[in-house]
């Protein structure tokens, strides 16, 4: 590998991360995965040359996705989470005293072995767990023959090329909402709006036929080039996402999870979005 | 100039933009500047290798300094600018009917005027409105001999290094400060605080003393690596960013302005911090 990573996800547009060691850059049974050590993001895992996670900015993605449906729904106890081989997604949840019983479908058997044992920092012991029930599957398969109900359902994927690209489509969607307990939520990664228009549009087209609410919210997460990142946002609680700030501010003093990024005002203000994001969502 | 053009602001992570055509590509009498074109984002201005101004995301910059302290103030008749010689921040504040007189101080004539050639499409027809008092200075050594004053105050400043670096001193924002008319604003430039951490913390110990209110708001602009922006807040109309919804759209929409990126609801939760944030402003 050489002193330099250079992410081509964009066309025109590259990033570039110093490389200051190599833990890991080899393929799997179903991508090719790297892991290294940057100066400024600690480390780094990469699949297909696409950025995946960072040691120093993974708590805004996973903050986000996990802690905002959690309290909003208020009374979540089974989690489902599509992807997320990192742990990083886990480890959030299982923070949540209230959670009973997390599902985790990863199609990548290596992806979580190789964090085990080079992103401790991101997984922490989420693995060892009693409430996961981790399964080695195709996520879209998954869903296929899933029979159970969840009360929030994450889905940490990649983006909508390779191996991802199954997670973003009606079928897979409309899985998800029978999969559902009554009020409950769907969230899933939607990549950045500003540079990947279509991706959310494509999406909300199929939320908004299936759910009451269908809309999507947004953090930044510095690594991810081009502006904030979308998170879709899909529920049968019409209004949930305007929850009263008073009722964020309980559960979340009740919890007494301690956040980096997360607060109830983030959590507010997560669904204003600039004109440009309110176009392609209307 | 080679194909691509790299920016090395920060060591260790890099960002790459393909070039379609050059410009411009010369030094000017106080630093090197480029002008040239990307496929994604247009035309492209960089000074001394760090991209200022892109013009297809400029209007999330310029909105979020210009719109956003003149609906909090309400009345604002007297602007002024220091820095900003693309002058997309001009043409912003000249949108609104009730602003009577622009002050623009800028350092380096070569930038208007290069960017009133190959930038129309971010500085309009700004340069020829006759509310614009145009000044070629120093904007540092401009406040200390000010003697007028104004209702708000634009630092539209590159990073605190090379000539920018006055612009984020204690004696400069003292000078602004002094400046200001009963209830005026000063909004600043100041970085990515994922990454620019000190920056901010540094307006911020300045701006305490000398402020009832002083904190920052934030706002992604894609093309400035590192997560989002923070633009340095300073008013003595304590409670300020806090103004209600429902006046903030009253006056949006006696203004009948068009944005793309700011809406009443994104101002307010502009000032929303995640908690990496608030630790650094508290």
């Amino acid at each position: 590998m050489k002193s330099w990573v250079t992410e081509e996800l964009h066309a025109d547009i590259h990033s570039r991360f110093r490389v200051k060691e190599v833990l890991f850059d080899n393929k799997t049974e179903h991508q090719n995965l790297v892991i290294y050590v940057n100066e400024i993001y600690g480390r780094v895992m990469a699949l297909d040359g696409v950025t995946q996670i960072t040691e120093r900015d993974e708590f805004i993605y996973h903050e986000m996705l996990a802690h905002l449906p959690i309290f909003a729904h208020g009374a979540v106890k089974k989690v489902l989470i599509v992807g997320g081989g990192d742990g990083g997604m886990l480890e959030e949840v299982l923070k949540h005293p209230t959670v009973e019983k997390v599902t985790m479908v990863e199609l990548d058997r290596t992806v979580i072995e190789l964090s085990k044992k080079h992103l401790p920092m991101i997984c922490g012991n989420a693995f060892e767990d009693p409430r996961l029930d981790l399964v080695i599957k195709d996520g879209c398969l998954f869903m296929k023959e899933c029979s159970e109900k969840y009360d929030l359902i994450i889905v940490d994927s990649t983006d909508p090329i390779g191996p991802g690209e199954v997670l973003f489509t009606d079928n897979f969607y409309t899985d998800c909402k029978s999969c559902l307990e009554e009020g409950g939520i769907l969230v899933t990664q939607n990549g950045v709006p500003f540079l990947q228009a279509d991706e959310l549009k494509s999406t909300l087209s199929f939320f908004k036929p299936i759910f009451a609410e269908a809309t999507c919210y947004l953090a930044t997460v510095p690594t991810y080039v081009g502006g904030p990142m979308a998170f879709g946002w899909g529920t049968d609680q019409k209004g949930l996402k305007d929850i009263p700030l008073d009722q964020l501010e309980a559960r979340y003093k009740a919890a007494a999870i301690e956040t980096k990024y997360y607060t109830p005002e983030i959590h507010r203000a997560a669904f204003a979005l600039p004109g440009y994001v309110q176009k392609l969502v209307a």
